[in-house]
């Protein structure tokens, strides 16, 4: 009898649905005959820039050594990071972007006997590392969209290992103050690794929200993740990092995969860092856009949720699906989450002030067809 | 009292030792004030020739889209390798190099509970996926420095979820015929899992040996792992795949990182994929090399194991480190394989034919210095 090789697989990844990333422009162009450059994607929370030219000079200069193995300890990258923040080089682990990490944290400290906190709402790649290695996931019940940090804390038993917090928060565009985030941590035992999920965090603007990296001192349970994948715009090239102690960052290197961040990618971090115009303008241009979409939202009479990341998720009724649909047949890939249990929101990326508008229009047309008002 | 956070992480990662990489360019030219351009690295296998520059052309092209996320199901990659080897796009997993996909199988198939096979000298890769699930990794004494295949046969019990053949191994450079690799598959129960490696098998000429892919249909257990990082050039962008049924793909793809092959990697790997002229040139500098480095260990009486890949293990004796320090201190970085049981051997990758002769020069230098002849 033939053997069912899905049988086969343990347990955690028999059960597990794998992520859904947003449509990328050239299936669509397939799937509908469209011109690929006539379409726009505000589906994935990228950086509608362009990229830096300081990154892509790198990135060209790395091209020349394609037969080499990239420098597995990425020496320059954190070097540059450890100049940055002022931690030291060992406090550092590079990740394949900060899914990377956040995968490697789950495998280091949890197992099939763990439990493992995150939010409702939340970034749907901490139960799906979660599920993998076979940890029991404990999702909280979100307050107003976004983490009820008490009830996280509360959630916290002899057997949870780790606890996910994204500040901002992933689709929901939630954020939590620092005096917020310390009276989180000041409630967690430090047996139990808080893992401060940032990738937005350079959107931030505010004395009033956290630096995780500043709260390392104090919170020794403390990983604080980043990429460079959203302000710094380089998504196309995976790198991610994690800020943690001396002896946390060691036991995650030891997991990491020797050549985990390539080298055109490890080039183009390292240069990009050095271009604070750049960051300047992602948050300027992102600012813009989210006063253009949120006001456009609000004469449309559709209900949104404040967004402190560079994206916002707009509540269009229980007919999300079929706008998300319409919207592409115009040529506009936004992102359904129904999957993070929202059905009746979409997902908006932040674009450049054109494709914003070009976003607003399309979902215009798409809510009279569907007889929902715009 | 402070936490002992190592003594947080899960058993198998707690007794874990990571991969030692060969030493990078750089690095080397840090620590002894070298300029980099004058060190020639001969320690991680890498192709000599420089890019293919079908390659290179696709990789500037891809930069141009920094801040987008790469297609997550890396469809004209899948396509051009479906397309080469007459297998189905949903055979296929990407991987972060072929390390990617030997870890994404290992994590998928085993657990606490299971034992993996693998052969004494083989790819450090295998007992380290292994040790980091805390699955029990079973050695078997290799024969004539390659695999035992009838041991390892006779080494499967009910515990056992995973096989992995390298073939041809790695660091040794030993190969079995297809006659030798059917006959084990032959003895393998369906419901165990056999990963033929066949990160080195451009580089095989003779009818004699097996191409793996092509045996996927007789064995319905077997997984097939390549690798973009030898014969094809592109090291430094990590590119490896599994070829297997499309059962055990759908499997591996649920735990595969949703964006784990970079943008500019998916589309170097695509276009290298018609450069069959850049593929032909590196098989034949490799033949060519082979044969100057054999026939100089040969002059000199230094014992060899003769290779199908692109590197050579050669017996230096007792002072294998001082060795490697003192081609270090020439500039030439070969890698000591101790770490692999083989304290008395220096592997060297196959280079240029003007690198080759550097490193032999260097090698008779330091050989006379430390008075072991040369």
């Amino acid at each position: 009898m033939a053997v069912d090789y899905q049988s086969l697989a343990v347990k955690g990844v028999q059960a597990l649905s794998p992520y859904q990333p947003g449509k990328p422009i050239e299936e669509l162009a397939r799937e509908l005959g469209l011109n690929p450059a006539e379409i726009i994607k505000l589906a994935s929370n990228e950086n509608p820039l362009g990229p830096s030219e300081k990154a892509l000079a790198a990135a060209r200069k790395a091209l020349e050594e394609l037969c080499l193995y990239p420098d597995g300890n990425g020496f320059e990258l954190k070097q540059a990071l450890a100049n940055r923040f002022g931690v030291g080089m060992d406090q550092i682990t590079l990740g394949n972007g900060s899914n990377d990490v956040l995968e490697v944290i789950a495998r280091c400290f949890a197992d099939t006997d763990s439990e493992v906190v995150f939010s409702q709402y939340a970034f749907a790649v901490y139960p799906i590392v979660t599920q993998a290695i076979g940890a029991k996931g404990v999702p909280v019940p979100a307050k107003e969209w976004g983490h009820d940090l008490d009830a996280m804390a509360t959630a916290v038993t002899e057997r949870t290992k780790l606890v996910f917090v994204a500040n901002p928060n992933n689709p929901t565009g939630t954020v939590h103050t620092a005096r917020a985030i310390e009276s989180f941590l000041d409630q967690i035992p430090e047996r139990v690794l808080v893992v401060l999920d940032e990738a937005y965090c350079e959107y931030l603007t505010g004395s009033e929200y956290p630096d995780g990296i500043k709260l390392l001192e104090r919170y020794p349970n403390l990983i604080v993740c980043r990429t460079f994948s959203k302000a710094w715009g380089l998504a196309a090239l995976r790198v991610g990092y994690a800020i943690s102690s001396t002896a946390i960052a060691d036991i995650l290197n030891r997991v990491r995969q020797p050549f985990n961040v390539d080298s055109v990618a490890l080039a183009a971090a390292t240069a990009v860092l050095q271009d604070e115009a750049y960051l300047n303008r992602s948050r300027e241009v992102n600012e813009a856009g989210l006063r253009q979409l949120s006001e456009a939202f609000e004469l449309m009479g559709l209900p949104y949720i404040p967004s402190a990341g560079n994206f916002i998720a707009v509540e269009v009724g229980d007919q999300a699906q079929g706008i998300y649909q319409a919207l592409l047949s115009h040529g506009v890939i936004v992102r359904p989450i129904a999957g993070y249990g929202m059905p009746y929101h979409l997902r908006v990326s932040v674009g450049l002030p054109e494709e914003n508008e070009r976003f607003l229009d399309a979902l215009s047309q798409s809510l009279a067809a569907a007889g929902q008002g715009g």
